[in-house]
């Protein structure tokens, strides 16, 4: 089976240490952190704004690659279902979307709010919402 | 530097065989295609019905990963900024986030509305959208 290779382009630093005080989606989240871009990808952020909202796209390291069935929400209160039909971080390719405000961009550090992603979470790219 | 291994988990065959008969964005297209799923992750696919919309993540792989600056649009009507202050499939790791409207389910087969996508591009991950 063909497989590709991701390479991170930044990190995550944030408060969020456990996935207890983690929010379940973005749009549930009023948590900033830094998203630290790292040297080498220096030119692409150039257009990104402060007040901007991005789509970032992270990279779960922490998170199950072989379970294709979940409980919603990871609690048990819905029967389980297909892991393409929810936004569990457990899933075969472990990549979360998020949007994100950018509250400001200090040359390699964006600082953003509405975290959804544990600390240290590797970060693989970022776009423009539509 | 580390790097992380994406395993496509489907395919996506539509008439789009060229860049210049290819929508910008989904939110510009009409074009429907079929997402076919490998048997593997059949499992992930239950929950998903017709006319939910989904969030679908294509690897695309005849992108170039080498450029950090692109014209907006692909075209030279706005001078060039950072890739990831745009959606240019152009980027170091090139994922495409689209927003599809699912027409028909057959087992593994997603019937989809909406694509901006090329014919055999390698399908790695699908989310319910917020």
């Amino acid at each position: 089976m063909i497989s590709y290779s991701v390479q991170p382009i930044g990190i995550l630093h944030c408060d969020l240490k456990t996935r207890e005080q983690t929010p379940k989606n973005y749009d549930e989240s009023e948590h900033s952190g830094i998203i630290e871009i790292f040297p080498q990808f220096r030119e692409g952020l150039e257009g990104i704004q402060r007040g901007d909202v991005i789509v970032v796209l992270f990279w779960l390291d922490r998170a199950d690659r072989s379970v294709l069935r979940v409980h919603p929400r990871g609690d048990g209160s819905r029967p389980k279902r297909g892991v393409f039909s929810t936004r569990s971080p457990v899933r075969p390719n472990p990549i979360a979307v998020s949007e994100l405000l950018v509250e400001a961009v200090n040359d390699l550090e964006l600082t953003v709010r509405g975290l959804d992603i544990l600390d240290s979470t590797p970060v693989i790219d970022i776009k423009k919402r539509i």
